[in-house]
């Protein structure tokens, strides 16, 4: 039997869905600390803007320094000059957005950070899907990142065989730093105003919303197990936090995400909750021709095909 | 005897000259660590553009954690979209620019962080002055804050009694972090843009800029002094790492000149020197009412006038 709920409420109970699963499956990797939950509500003085989310934090476990898992599912008027920003139209004009967010900071420098999200957003007359997930490793075990892009490939390739190549391009050019001339990590997949106008593709895009989110913990957490254990020095700490430093500058310099979400009044601290706890700048950091470290920056400098 | 030299010559040697001064009384104020001196050149393949700077930066200092000073010369051609920016115009155009910039982060967190900045540009048939200074505390001594501004305001009058009103609001108004709704410090000065268009006002600002540049020492070492050797807890040290969040969030989403810089090709390290070294990002931090972190948050929800 068919669900014939409205798309909206299919699509806000799925992420709330893959929420929790990926929270349960982050608490069992991590052996230790639990989320904490905030749930939130859209205020409005007029009442005409609503909805809310739910804020999951875990801070301080043995495996994750830093995971955040957000679900939100808004609506309200969107004032033109937003609306203009997404080819939308120059009118104030009803929205209604939903998704999950996610981005997990390990302890680690040897396991990687990730970052995925999934989102449904209705403007106006038009609909869309959006999302993707990807990697950044501060060691490069190649066996990771093929294992991180073969799982994506498959769960893509479910729906059509032109997905994965397509958003793989898309990833690579969106998670860059032009200052830097370095890509974020070494990608996975991006894409975003995924639908017909006439809705007719929607259907079916729901459906690789789903696959992708659901596969979500197949991608990351045997990477994670692989690797927690591994001893590392205060040499890979620093390095981990000084490539967090670059996560910074793509977050709050080019992330339209981030940007979006904090010129249109969202939850600040569920749109900042992606900084990584720790970080730091240093003056030139430079490391020898050859190191790990040097490999890495370099792998991020020319994107690569890993599967 | 009146110099001669053209005024972006002078303009270049005032700051460089203060530099060199700053950088000496900050060595002499820290008494352990000492700048590292970086030359650089600006390149271009086809020999229009030119000009180069020097970037001090110190590190690891008994007071100071990390204190970066940069002077720059440069020259070339200021493509039309970026001198649009700047209401000079739409097409290619020539520039000449000169200025000191720094950005002082020291370790103690009752010790303020500290940024000022001196420039001059040419720009097409126009020319102009800007800078300012402002002053960041971790926690709040009013005496500290009465201090700087007294210094700023004395450094002003020399010049205008309309001056330190008029650019003591500009600061408030520039080093605002909207989705906060914080500023980044209890502020100081800020102006640019300034300079007639027929020319006519710019001796009289070179030598605001070179009072202001030489008070930089009055206005900040002698808090340094009455603060760096007091103890601190690690309560203190987390709640600063916290609050240089938000001087890295203000840079990056908001400082102009940071953002021109890396849009216009500007040396990355030397415009990102002003990132402190070791910061923290937690999920909704929170103090009891009352607290000195408290305060010092609701001080920056409503500028006060200090002098």
């Amino acid at each position: 039997m068919t669900d014939r709920a409205p798309l909206r409420e299919r699509a806000a109970r799925l992420f709330q869905d893959i929420q929790s699963l990926i929270c349960s499956a982050l608490e069992e990797a991590d052996g230790s600390a639990k989320f904490r939950n905030d749930r939130w509500n859209r205020t409005d003085p007029n009442g005409a803007e609503g909805g809310g989310g739910l804020t999951r934090i875990l801070a301080d476990g043995a495996v994750f320094e830093k995971a955040g898992v957000n679900f939100s599912s808004v609506h309200g008027t969107m004032p033109g000059a937003f609306a203009a920003k997404l080819n939308a139209g120059a009118e104030d004009m009803p929205f209604f957005a939903t998704g999950v967010s996610l981005v997990i900071h390990p302890r680690s420098p040897l396991v990687p950070t990730t970052h995925a999200n999934y989102r449904y957003l209705e403007l106006g007359t038009k609909s869309w899907f959006g999302g993707g997930a990807d990697l950044t490793p501060y060691y490069l075990f190649e066996e990771d990142a093929r294992h991180f892009h073969r799982v994506l490939k498959n769960a893509c390739e479910l729906h059509s065989p032109e997905f994965y190549p397509r958003f793989k391009k898309w990833c690579d050019e969106y998670f860059f730093l032009p200052h830097r001339g370095e890509t974020r990590g070494i990608g996975g997949i991006f894409f975003d105003y995924l639908g017909r106008d006439d809705g007719q593709e929607h259907e079916s895009l729901f459906l690789l919303a789903k696959d992708l989110g659901l596969a979500f913990t197949d991608q990351y957490l045997p990477i994670v197990e692989r690797r927690k254990a591994l001893p590392f020095s205060e040499q890979q700490r620093l390095f981990q936090l000084q490539r967090r430093g670059r996560y910074v500058e793509f977050n709050l310099l080019y992330d339209r995400g981030t940007h979006f979400g904090l010129q249109t009044g969202g939850r600040i601290e569920s749109i900042l909750m992606s900084l990584p706890s720790l970080v730091r700048w240093d003056y030139c950091p430079s490391y020898p021709e050859g190191s790990e470290e040097a490999t890495l920056i370099e792998t991020l400098r020319s994107p690569r095909e890993w599967v």
